[in-house]
């Protein structure tokens, strides 16, 4: 979707941008190092109707589960505790009694019931979370947010794991005249190959929006977004994705046939898509977004399965690693997606920001320079395009390359 | 199956040990360096029935397209022809056109029809076979078979890539009265994770098999061996696996009913899973061989997805390589493999030749010494037991660790 169009504007920020939202990032102590972020927290003014996306993984962690019951309850939402340090997935029953006991306190300090408070961990998957310093930060985030600050960049920071920067964005647009807008924030880096949201993404939003119009649009957008990154193929049991809209933009309630409705979709969209492109492009270890289009597909399914393939395929990225225009590899993966196609159609074109070339042209090496091909492949982001010629139909995955230090962040992580 | 009650001996050597075949491996120049060899034969001086299984993989190199019809065409065979050095794979109508010189040329030297030879190859996707060198090379082969000498290992030796060892094996049992001998080698190391046999296996056998029932054997055989293995999840475009029977043990014909029938499966299974075990131990880069078992499954199929995804998860994979047992990857890649199970009643128990240790008990950390499982971790092979407690079922599936090497030897493969 192109943004642009409808006039949907960047702004630096994140989840506090919108309109009545507060948040809080602070070293609580699950991590080592006093001036380590570890729990964050996004606190609404105003009660918000809320979506959420979470994990397919059958292994589910607590706080996936405590969240999956406050969406399904379709009552408004005051607040996310979030904390780094420990998924407390697989956990058990102590898991789960350890991860109610958040939104109670939570609840307890900010006035409202438990159901009305999300709960998030990362981590290491398997360890019960130290409760006594989970509660000292709770209380420490509550003290924080009383005071009014603009600490969304401290959240941001207090989520991350192995990541390498934090990821925020916020965008405005107009909606009905009145100014709305949508911020955002996300953490992920390994064990990245959401199967719903991605490993914990925030999106606030002060616009007015029906609940069960905002549910289908986070189902769809997540869909092209989120579930089209892959850092190393392994679907977290953590995955979540967040959306809180408070209304407190006072635009006329957004319906299904609300004329501005693709405004507030494209916005909602771009934050998204920067969330995702963000967390790809800061996969463990890597040096290089890659992002892989294929195009002229007779169906969207099948384009997405192409795509994706080539953005999972190991060989692929130890390519793009390598700076090596190894369009076989990237052929052999389409072939073995699932998706049916004629090999003999096929055309690839690879581009940077240090040009554009033509590799393969009815399936076969088209004539082309090693040189410039390694030239292109040098720069950044790399970009596949994969023309099938088979239909009208695209889809874009991304993903990263594979490097050393993939393995050294994953033979040493707990360590 | 434990081949062992059957009477099944191992005995050195290869294709070659089998009544009436014969091999060779030369180096024809496809390589470079002259004593690299590069091209290999396995002949059979009576006419044998044969069975393939090929790559599911939509793009299917040359030769994998004339080996099928040779399949298919349920006639006798005489040859395998293969070479390193070049997959001829995704080289178009070209590729395809110099992929059936190569039996014209060696059905002239051997005195049968092209439609009797077998042609694989392995290497670089994308480049065009050098024609003059093949041709040299089959000559070369025609030669070498002439003199009636065992280059069963040279033979091996031609087929490989990145591989670090040649892969052979042989066997021997009693059908009917009579010894029965199955060799067989095979190449493999990078892109596998085999969906039909994996990247180049042959199996020869002297025994005298009836055509159909050698085929439900092998097709049957091959998903509990090639295709339980995996180095990197990308499925090679030339995968072949052949197997040829020519007799010359002089049993009485095996039929479906025949008695001694599971003795030959499982002298078939045995090489057949050497094979595939030694592929995955070799896997590109790696320093180990790790070996997944799912018990107590519902069903054979949970059983093999879920062994399946743990063997094929980099997360757990770069885990392994070092030494750390990060378990909660184990139990994820479990959770997104698509199998239904109760993650609460899992146990894990990690062994090697330096012991065995339960680390996972009803889905959480069992009482374990972190110390213990990292000795357990260095040995070899490692081996993950993972119990469902939900049935009777089971399946194994082999893989092998994910390492700076892998790395080093995909960057920089074709350079």
């Amino acid at each position: 979707m192109a943004a642009e169009s409808f006039s949907v504007k960047k702004i630096p920020s994140g989840v506090t941008a919108p309109a009545g939202f507060e948040a809080a990032g602070i070293h609580a102590g699950l991590k080592e190092g006093d001036d380590v972020k570890d729990m964050a927290l996004i606190y609404t003014r105003e009660p918000a109707v809320c979506a959420g996306t979470f994990t397919k993984n059958v292994v589910k962690a607590a706080p996936v589960l405590w969240d999956q019951a406050v969406v399904q309850a379709e009552t408004d939402v005051r607040a996310v505790v979030i904390n780094s340090g420990g998924a407390n997935a697989c956990t058990g029953a102590k898991g789960y009694k350890n991860c109610e006991e958040e939104p109670r306190l939570a609840a307890e300090l900010f006035g409202c019931t438990p159901e009305e408070i999300f709960v998030c961990s990362t981590g290491v998957i398997g360890q019960q979370l130290d409760m006594p310093v989970i509660k000292k930060g709770i209380r420490l985030l509550a003290e924080k947010k009383a005071r009014r600050e603009d600490f969304a960049s401290d959240a941001a920071q207090a989520i991350l794991t192995t990541d390498t920067h934090k990821k925020e964005c916020a965008v405005t647009c107009l909606v009905g005249g009145k100014t709305i807008t949508v911020g955002g924030m996300a953490k992920g880096s390994g064990m990245i190959h959401p199967n719903m949201g991605t490993m914990l993404a925030f999106v606030t939003t002060d616009a007015a929006v029906d609940r069960t119009l905002l549910r289908r649009l986070v189902r769809e957008e997540v869909e092209e977004t989120f579930n089209m990154i892959s850092v190393d193929g392994d679907t977290s049991t953590n995955d979540t994705c967040l959306v809180l809209a408070n209304g407190m933009a006072e635009n006329v309630l957004l319906e299904e046939d609300s004329e501005d409705l693709p405004v507030f979709r494209g916005a909602l969209h771009e934050v998204l898509l920067f969330l995702a492109k963000s967390i790809a492009g800061d996969g463990e270890g890597c040096t290089r977004l890659f992002e892989v289009c294929c195009q002229g597909a007779p169906t969207k399914a099948c384009a997405k399965t192409i795509s994706k393939s080539v953005v999972c395929s190991n060989l692929t990225k130890a390519a793009v690693f390598g700076r090596d225009a190894n369009w076989g590899r990237i052929l052999c993966a389409m072939g073995y997606s699932g998706a049916d196609f004629d090999p003999d159609k096929v055309d690839i074109i690879l581009s940077s920001d240090k040009g554009s070339l033509a590799i393969v042209k009815d399936g076969v090496a088209a004539d082309y320079s090693e040189e410039t091909a390694t030239e292109i492949l040098s720069g950044q982001p790399v970009r596949a395009l994969l023309h099938l010629h088979a239909g009208e139909e695209e889809a874009t995955a991304w993903g990263c390359d594979l490097t050393y230090d993939y393995i050294t962040i994953n033979a040493e992580y707990r360590s």
